[in-house]
């Protein structure tokens, strides 16, 4: 159940429990931060040891406050914290905020004093930030409440700014604050004991006043709630996601099995894209998008034209948009020849458009008006030349123009200078909300960012398909397994359970006498493969329990003596012989496992040398839509030979997409599946498992 | 021959030809800002319509000008240029900035002008700047000149920056302002038609005051000089380049030859590094390095610590460094016993430090004092807490105090704020020559950036090692081929031209006869490889004239007809059939080519899949130094399976590299050689050339 956060956000009154006069006061400087920054509602100083505090009736309890009082901001010695919120929930204060540090971040006895919190809250029914945090800030000028410590009050704006972490939330704010982002409202959470990122983002839902979200997290309070309500707000908010803790990540291990292929950061990427969350790497990066967004129009594509005039910067323009993976397509012979019937001769009419020193505003509108009809956006660059005959601001006026014409597609200016001569010039552009950057490659970052939500929304919802899976035949099977006490299922259970989500398995047969081998062998026609199959083993290869290119019957009888051996040398009690055929075709693997925090976690690659030597796989959280499992498959490196090569087909790409799809289903429908392993998939004429590792 | 730039650099006199007080004269802003800028010699307007300009006497012609003009500034009509050329020459004038646009860059007759400019140039042996460019600035305070258009007049410092472009170049000067970094000489090249960047390197070389150069090109004008300029001062200034251009990169289609995978712009990469510049992709990129490097020390490895009083900061930066691949390594058991003795129990002590909010300036001094000693580098992150009971400034002098005791090792310091509150701790840092950035990424950018100085400047001179080649071999070899009018060398040619240069080629017997045959089998082994040998093939597995895996003398005889079949069908005469052992291993493939401006350029990548679909090599130009052949081969993304891997052992990386060094030298040594192509190169229990293409 959403929790009303209405009267934490924009309380009638606040109480500023600890409040003192004394310099270097915690409280004393929060109050002074509600005065200053003209909090419209009223101030509660509370401590036993003062009468005023700054001109302010001081409160001796919390017992005393007057019904007003909505919200209490508490930052007092640890010690008297639980007393102090026991005292709260009794007077019917609901709201909270908890300054005071030394909870679960220090050790045992503030681990328990966090739990002690924790059972405080449920018992009242608290509304709690914190604790162990710098405060919150809602700078709606209906409220303008920065019940905090922070030195920096935004300005108000459409940005919701939710941060795990105090310092760098303050440092955050500053910088906004220098790029004219407007916030309005921010929250420190830190431990979260009580309220978390989701319960905000449930809460700014609802609130049309805010456009844009940004988050900074350095941890997921429960990631499955966090995806639902980003898939559902981020549709029309932007959602921007630092995430921090990458490190972690490059220390991790890459083995050889499914298991250990999995390390964290790279699945909270393929969980934050899934979401539809944009993530960021750095403060800069994320006040990139941020101004991006907050103005921009989004584009259809990521074909960008580049307009100049000055050539250089259109070259480094062109470069950066390379590197960001942004197009820069040739300007079709068309609108060259009508660009050519008013731009002087030794202008360059490629893409970047280099419309050299002499441009004039005409020759700025004209050009942008003919080649944004063949782009999804433009960069232009406007650098004012040292004779110029018109105001800059001409040049300006002439780009609204052309971007009312054209309001799907995002106009980003760039001036290669600061100086002050411009100022008319951004005045105008700013009011039709278009961006002006200095550096050509920072406006170029802006639009590819711009590109990166273009393309998040224009992905469909991620649509499970219920369509022919058997949930209840595969539970069947796994439970079966389990009464008989199994670590995992045979080969025939596990080609049962793919069937029952119909992924495609290849053909087998247990060997039962020599008849029913070759009538086997008849049917599918010989190479064979001989195999293994017993729950007790995994690593078939290893074992010497696979033995491949069976050519003949006397082949196939000498196999299966061989592998009889194995069975009884390697005590693989129950172990059985399979035989399959022996299918071309490219190998790939795929698998899934299951993380403690983010639950299955679905594998892709290309099987052997890359997944192997070269770590190239790729992963997606379940629920796997069809769409985010083609982008798996695109986003491995060795992707293109998926592609019809060396006399192979192509692989059916929709095909496989749909089968990771499937496995994401199976693996969220039997929780009881610990560990899904096909390898090797084999990708020929048809798809097929052809080894199959289900642990459970 | 150098040539002596002092006096254009630093001139007794300057005259500026086409000087007029109209506004919006170029000239006349010329004037203006030799004379605004102090310039501390003579100015002399040249102009036949005035008598003064600006207060200052002005000359009817440059014939009437006084010994003491000893540069001459042309901004005037394009057609009144070539004559004014020729005036200054006749008058001794030998230092010419030409702003003056159409030349090269418009057109034909632009063309034209430029061809009669230059024999201009050589007849009186004039040093040129330009034409069509912004003019030349030294801001040395004994000169004091800026002999340009630029608004921006930079302050002295030890940088000299080149620009081919010159509206670049304005901007460049207008941040470099904005973030302090002094410029005692800008040049902007133009059209290169007298003095290209080769000339200012070779007189930069001599001149101490300057320490840093940073150069933005467009093209080379003359590669292999750059290279050997660039290695020869790049070793004591570090030498910055801004290449722009990368987008035909991105375009070209990489195909499966050899020729055709050389693609520009990843030759200049390798060529910049191989001289020993650093490059960098952007404007802000070139900031940050430039910004780093004036001051730096340089490290010796590129192993950092990372102290922080704000933890989110800390997880930013070491994300950041696993981003540009700076190393955080955990710090010791030893070092963190030494600061568990005086941080609090909530400190985090592995890497980062986190020394939570309440850190004081000796925490700050002991921490970086004891995790130095196990680092090259540190991050230091310091952000003000609120309560904070000392000045900031003692953080800094405990900072300057430890980088004394460790002069070879760069801290970097950061501040999450721009507080004005910490101008005395920035200006304590500065006076120590600490750099101090706002955000942690930026920090950590400029560390990486130090690093990579670190390595360019570790790395060995490249060394050509001239033992045993025989190159008189090597010519007769071709000598004979082109008597012959052979388009390319026959294997047999080949290999001996690759022994030659002690290159390993797999051995092979020419098919004469059944005896011989049997013969070469029995020593090789079977099975062998038959493939026929002729110069005009070149596609040998496209046209059916290889054939693997003959098992035995039967198969062989049968190999043998067919491709006697092929010889006569495919029409190859003077064909002969070759048979060579098959050898195990991996599939290596090198070559070189020939770039037109570059000269010999040497691939390397794994053979087949790697090769065809996922354009996975490495280039180097020739000359190319064992220790570059090195990092060409790591520098392949599929290096890992060069290692150890499926029971193969490790391939001899050094060999391999030294074998790229000889094919570097053979091709230089040989320049009728247009094109060698070893593909398959195979490496397994030793190095061979299995198959040998070399054109003419």
């Amino acid at each position: 159940m959403p929790k009303d956060l209405t009267r934490l956000l924009a309380p009638r009154g606040v109480a500023v429990v600890g409040a003192s006069p004394r310099q270097g006061s915690v409280a004393g400087e929060i109050l002074r931060n509600i005065v200053r920054y003209g909090y419209t509602g009223e101030v509660y100083p509370v401590n036993p040891k003062h009468d005023t505090v700054n001109d302010l009736k001081c409160y001796h309890s919390i017992t005393e406050l007057p019904d007003e009082a909505d919200l209490a901001v508490l930052a007092i010695n640890r010690d008297l914290v639980l007393n102090a919120v026991a005292e709260c929930g009794e007077r019917g204060i609901s709201n909270l905020v908890i300054i005071t540090a030394g909870f679960k971040e220090s050790g045992e006895d503030g681990i328990k004093r966090e739990q002690r919190l924790q059972q405080l809250i449920v018992e009242y029914n608290l509304n709690v930030v914190g604790p162990n945090c710098m405060g919150i800030i809602n700078s709606d000028p209906a409220v303008s409440l920065n019940a905090s410590f922070s030195r920096w009050f935004p300005s108000d704006g459409e940005i919701a700014f939710i941060s795990q972490s105090g310092s760098l939330g303050e440092t955050v704010l500053e910088f906004f604050e220098g790029m004219s982002l407007g916030i309005s409202q921010f929250i420190n959470l830190g431990n979260r004991a009580g309220l978390s990122e989701n319960d905000f983002l449930l809460h700014l839902a609802n609130d049309d006043h805010i456009r844009l979200v940004f988050l900074y997290l350095e941890s997921f309070a429960d990631p499955h709630l966090f995806r639902r309500l980003v898939e559902g707000i981020g549709r029309t908010k932007p959602i921007v996601v630092l995430k921090s803790g990458r490190t972690q990540a490059g220390a991790a291990a890459v083995a050889s099995h499914t298991g250990s292929l999995t390390t964290s950061d790279v699945i909270v990427d393929a969980f934050l894209s899934q979401s539809g969350a944009i993530r960021v790497s750095s403060i800069k990066e994320a006040l990139t998008v941020l101004g991006a967004v907050r103005w921009g129009a989004i584009p259809e594509g990521n074909r960008t034209v580049i307009l100049t005039n000055a050539g250089g910067a259109g070259i480094i323009a062109a470069d950066a948009c390379e590197r960001v993976k942004v197009d820069v397509p040739q300007v079709s012979e068309s609108v060259k020849e009508r660009l050519a019937s008013f731009l002087p001769p030794e202008a360059g009419l490629g893409n970047p458009v280099d419309m050299i020193a002499t441009a004039s505003s005409s020759d700025y509108e004209r050009t942008l008006h003919e080649t944004l009809t063949e782009a999804d956006a433009a960069i232009v660059i406007f650098r004012p030349p040292l004779v110029f005959n018109e105001p800059p601001e001409t040049v300006a006026e002439g780009i609204v123009r052309v971007a009312e014409e054209n309001p799907g597609k995002p106009i980003l200016v760039c001036t290669l200078s600061r100086s002050a001569n411009l100022a008319m010039f951004r005045e105008r552009l700013a009011a039709a909300r278009i961006p002006v950057y200095t550096m050509p490659e920072t406006a170029v970052e802006a639009l590819a960012s711009l590109c990166r939500v273009g393309a998040l929304w224009r992905m469909r919802r991620p649509i499970d398909r219920y369509v022919s899976v058997d949930t209840d035949e595969a539970r069947e099977i796994v439970e079966q397994a389990l009464t008989a006490k199994q670590g995992a299922l045979t080969f025939a259970q596990g080609s049962d359970l793919l069937s029952a989500y119909h992924i495609p398995v290849c053909p087998f047969a247990y060997v039962e006498g020599d008849a029913a081998s070759e009538a086997f062998a008849a049917q599918v026609g010989y190479p064979l493969v001989a195999k293994i199959d017993a729950t007790n083993l995994f690593h078939r290869f290893e074992h010497g329990a696979v033995i491949t290119g069976v050519r003949d019957e006397h082949e196939l009888r000498t196999a299966i003596d061989r592998l009889h051996k194995v069975i009884e040398e390697e005590k693989l009690s129950g172990g059985r012989i399979l035989l399959q055929p022996m299918i071309e075709g490219r190998e790939l693997i795929m698998g899934v496992n299951r993380d403690p925090s983010f639950g299955p976690v679905i594998m892709f690659g290309i099987g052997g040398t890359f997944v192997e030597a070269l770590k190239d796989v790729s992963f997606g959280v379940a629920p796997l839509s069809i769409e985010h499992a083609r982008l798996m498959i695109r986003s491995i490196r060795a992707f293109p030979l998926l592609g019809e090569f060396r006399g192979q087909p192509a692989v059916d790409i929709s095909r496989l997409a749909t089968i990771l799809h499937r496995l994401s289903r199976l693996s969220l429908d039997i929780p009881q599946i610990a560990e899904i392993d096909l390898n090797p998939f084999m990708a020929g004429s048809d798809l097929a498992a052809v080894d199959i590792l289900i642990k459970l």
